[in-house]
């Protein structure tokens, strides 16, 4: 059998220790090529790049694997890498490992994650994985558990049509870890608070801040899973219709 | 009565004859109050400014409305009205009218639509409009017409929980206009292109283009709907699991 081709991306960007633990494991499922973003492009959600030039360029900084760095948002650089380095569908993409969670809503905001979708809306197999622990000098060798034992799965038993995986993997080690749940994405929020400062000329400026509210407390969620030490697989879809809103307004509204 | 407090903003940037033509609208049912991105920011996705400060500046340039310029994203722009202009939550966003169709797969990258999702998810009742005509010359009268149909059912018969709508109104005169319809998302896709060039100095750069692909011939989607010269009323949601997904795992995977 051949040796599938798996893609390799981010949104820490190409020298993050993140994506370097998730292309040691890739390396053990088949040919790996690297397209991840040449900058930091956390927060960046599904942004594409539509008014300025992408650039991409080959780097040498995985050993055995080629790799490219592109100035554009992680869904940029999804599109590129089938379009212009692969020339073709990669048989998976693996996203990550962040560094920091991607659990409930954080989804929607996240680069890493956005990029898994990405794929998966290109019909591409795809999964992104992050660790929640934002530090630089974080620990992945859960991460890389977690990643090995999902990957193997998913070549070898698929996902539902039109799915992909979103895994968080807690700051745990590997004795305090309980195992894998499946869950739903728990109803949580961010609750902004902007800190406001003056500049040197005396103008006013705002740094973005928040405080995660959880109030959904269903032991079925990724939020209770990832709190008592259990790495959460999240299976999520891009079908944003809301159909119980379609009978709503079929029942309500006067049109 | 009170007077309802409408939000607006958008994603093509506070100048653009899209959203002056939903402040006036908008000035129709309640007190309105613009928070608007300072730059074009369309294919923002639902990107938030985590790396830099915000600026955010009051204008003049909606007559009797009180309007404000932000250097971040759509979805910034939410955020930052609700903590640092209104102090409080709205009770409606409206977001666009957007140059361009938001339809199908196009909400995912959608700026505008990212805007009406984040006010959703912070609870506020949220419309994103947006007019299939690019062009800086647009005719937004029946964009106007469709507004003020849908606000005014929205806020006297509301949404479904945990949904919001994304209308996209076809380029068409009110003569031709067939009515509105409540649809799904139409499962099509963009298959991307990169139309590659060289700089003056010899080095390669890459513009994102691509080709809308819609396999989808459901007589039920926005696409179809579009096609026959309707509105299209999709209700959105925003928990991303896809419960089909957590069955097939529990029942094909052997973790």
């Amino acid at each position: 059998m051949k040796k599938p081709l798996i893609l390799v991306t981010n949104d820490d960007g190409i020298t993050a220790p993140g994506i370097r633990s998730l292309v040691e494991v890739a390396k053990k499922f088949g040919e790996v090529v690297v397209v991840a973003p040449d900058s930091p492009q956390s927060g960046m959600g599904h942004a594409v790049t539509l008014t300025k030039p992408l650039r991409l360029h080959k780097t040498d900084i995985f050993e055995g694997v080629d790799s490219y760095e592109c100035s554009g948002t992680p869904v940029d650089c999804v599109k590129i890498a089938v379009d212009k380095v692969l020339h073709r569908k990669p048989d998976l993409c693996l996203s990550g490992v962040n560094h920091g969670s991607n659990s409930s809503i954080n989804i929607i905001y996240s680069g890493t994650m956005s990029a898994a979708v990405e794929a998966a809306l290109e019909g591409i197999p795809s999964i992104g994985f992050s660790l929640c622990d934002f530090s630089y000098e974080a620990d992945f060798s859960v991460a890389q558990y977690a990643a090995e034992q999902i990957v193997k799965q998913v070549l070898h038993y698929g996902l539902a049509n039109n799915t992909l995986l979103n895994v968080n993997v807690p700051k745990v080690s590997k004795e305090e870890l309980k195992g894998i749940r499946i869950c739903r994405q728990a109803m949580a929020k961010w609750e902004e608070e902007f800190d406001e400062r003056q500049d040197p000329h005396g103008r006013h400026y705002f740094w973005l801040t928040g405080k995660f509210v959880n109030n959904d407390k269903g032991e079925d969620t990724d939020e209770w899973a990832l709190a008592n030490n259990f790495i959460s697989v999240v299976p999520v879809q891009y079908d944003l219709t809301a159909h119980h809103g379609i009978n709503y307004i079929n029942q309500n509204w006067d049109l």
